[in-house]
């Protein structure tokens, strides 16, 4: 089937760019000894999970247990990773069912998570791997000093149930290494271990070598790029593997497009460019300025386009954040060289908890 | 159950506080002899669409011919319009097949458009009803001036298997009446129908009277509010039916609260308020601003509240745009003074074609 005869709008995702995506990146990981564990949060699928380790992966990143849940079920579970604080009985429950089917580490940033996995591995008669997330410039979770690392991280030591595992951050870019080198004193002086130091982020990927102590680095969005990669020249056009097939269904006006792709398809997120906000880069028409949405509607200037698309007509739209794009849909269509490959059920999609 | 049973994060409607705001919307259109004729792209639920029609609803629209699948499959058959431009052979024969089984009118605002519809229904011998969509303000879909809408009027009447049915426009203020009597004015000169003239839109739901030529009115967020709504005064949190139960999983300093409901729970949508970006609205921490997220992640500004939230503990957040919002769900659970009284599959979600 070629991908014209696919009713729009829909998913796809171009098999030749995301495995050449997938081998430059492991080839960086793998040439500097660090781990690449994707994040599956970006694809949400059994299939690309399956090829990224395939490729080398070390073991996945899943952000929510029931993402987790999904790559064990889908046949994966021989190194997971939750970076998530775990909280309360129903999620400690399903985590320990997940960690007597797969070898799972979790992460924690407070007492209160640390004590709540403690109890529930020692009542399971588990053991369970838990890495402590650091504050590296997100503004998000993570323990803002070395310091209180090491108080979390001799509670770990200390309570039954919990192996400690390491350390953590969000973003990881090159200035982030203080706390993790400060971190890491801190251990080695208190006889912890710290097997893991995972970094994390795409947008400082091929710098996770000017941070020595990494041992294992977490991405998502570099198999597919986005507008957001494009703009700042990670991913040209071509690497940019997730499009959405959309029609046009309304010129009114001269200067102005309307597509059948809105925030159902391509999410609600808008990014701001140069150029004013942008939901999404249209392919065939890189002039044009997808603006706005409604829901069902993706609102296009074309006032710029020399040739301006007609009513009925077909175009790719590159999203600006793959990930919360993927998830308000049901399927990704694989496709090579215009032609369907593949049909993927978006199996992670939805699982928020 | 008690709603403190349920594992977060969930999305949740009160029941009472749904009812009495279809009560009150539908009062105001039964005084005013206006068709109400709700918008189902709020809630996707087959349960809601019900309780509408039973209270007074002329019919239900639908954005997308998936959305009245759902709809008509699920019993609804009496009166569907879809107020969207419908092209391509695989949309035009589940439409077909959708104007077998249910009363349909669908929109357009090309000659393109409606060459289509012709097509497809004269080739089923069925009779589709159109109605001509016009600018109103939305700079979106809909013909700009009244010439083009006669002119498209003019070609409904014209071709085979359609029926001239009226006029709708998105959104409808007091200010948008001069489209809507110039198009009536040069449709009645020229002898053609208009059954319909459709108005719309939740911000001006209380005026629709202030444009006498409306005999019906699309509206789909007035049954459960949202922080836009809240903050121009149309509902109070009371009123904002719908609302995500979140857990506080990190408090990692002091004037920061994180909840575990991100952009893939309460959907990407970023309102710009007068104290910043708003995420969502935190019913019990009023002076807390929920300002950013990551897919899984809320950002909280607890500083400026006197009480913090503590690790562990829940919230309701109503959130900025309801419609998003619930595409990100499979199950809304229905709630009455804390308790569980259903669990609505959310069927029209990912419905995008």
């Amino acid at each position: 089937m070629h991908i014209d005869e696919l009713d729009t709008p829909v998913l796809t995702v171009d098999l030749d760019a995301l495995e050449a995506n997938l081998d430059r990146y492991q080839r960086y990981y793998d040439e500097h000894k660090i781990g690449l564990r994707p994040h599956i949060k970006t694809h949400k699928t059994l299939a690309i999970a399956h090829m990224q380790m395939k490729a080398g992966a070390i073991g996945l990143t899943c952000q929510k247990i029931g993402e987790a849940e999904v790559m064990a079920g889908g046949g994966i579970t021989s190194d997971l990773l939750i970076p998530y604080n775990i909280l309360g009985q129903q999620k400690l429950d399903r985590l320990m069912a997940l960690a007597r089917q797969a070898h799972v580490t979790v992460a924690a940033d407070s007492d209160v998570v640390v004590r709540g996995l403690s109890a529930a591995a020692h009542a399971a008669g588990l053991t369970l791997g838990v890495v402590i997330e650091v504050e590296t410039g997100s503004n998000r979770t993570g323990v803002p000093t070395a310091e209180e690392a090491l108080q979390l991280a001799q509670l770990i030591d200390k309570l039954p149930g919990l192996e400690m595992r390491g350390l953590m951050g969000y973003p990881t870019p090159p200035e982030a290494r203080p706390i993790f080198q400060q971190t890491i004193d801190l251990l080695d002086r208190a006889g912890l271990p710290h097997p893991i130091v995972s970094g994390g982020g795409t947008r400082c990927a091929f710098q996770a070598h000017e941070i020595p102590e990494l041992t294992e680095y977490r991405i998502g969005e570099h198999i597919v790029g986005g507008v957001g990669h494009l703009l700042a020249g990670r991913h040209t056009v071509e690497q940019c593997a997730l499009r959405v097939i959309a029609t046009v269904v309304s010129r009114p006006v001269d200067g102005r497009a309307v597509l059948d792709c809105g925030s159902k398809t391509m999410s609600a997120t808008i990014l701001q460019t140069e150029n004013g906000p942008s939901i999404g880069h249209i392919v065939e028409y890189p002039d044009a300025r997808f603006y706005s949405f409604s829901e069902e509607h993706g609102h296009v200037d074309v006032s710029a386009c020399a040739r301006k698309p007609v009513i009925g007509e077909r175009v790719q739209v590159i999203p600006v954040h793959p990930c919360p794009c993927v998830n308000e849909h049901d399927e990704l269509i694989a496709v090579r060289k215009g032609q369907v490959e593949a049909i993927w059920p978006i199996y992670a999609r939805g699982k928020i908890r």
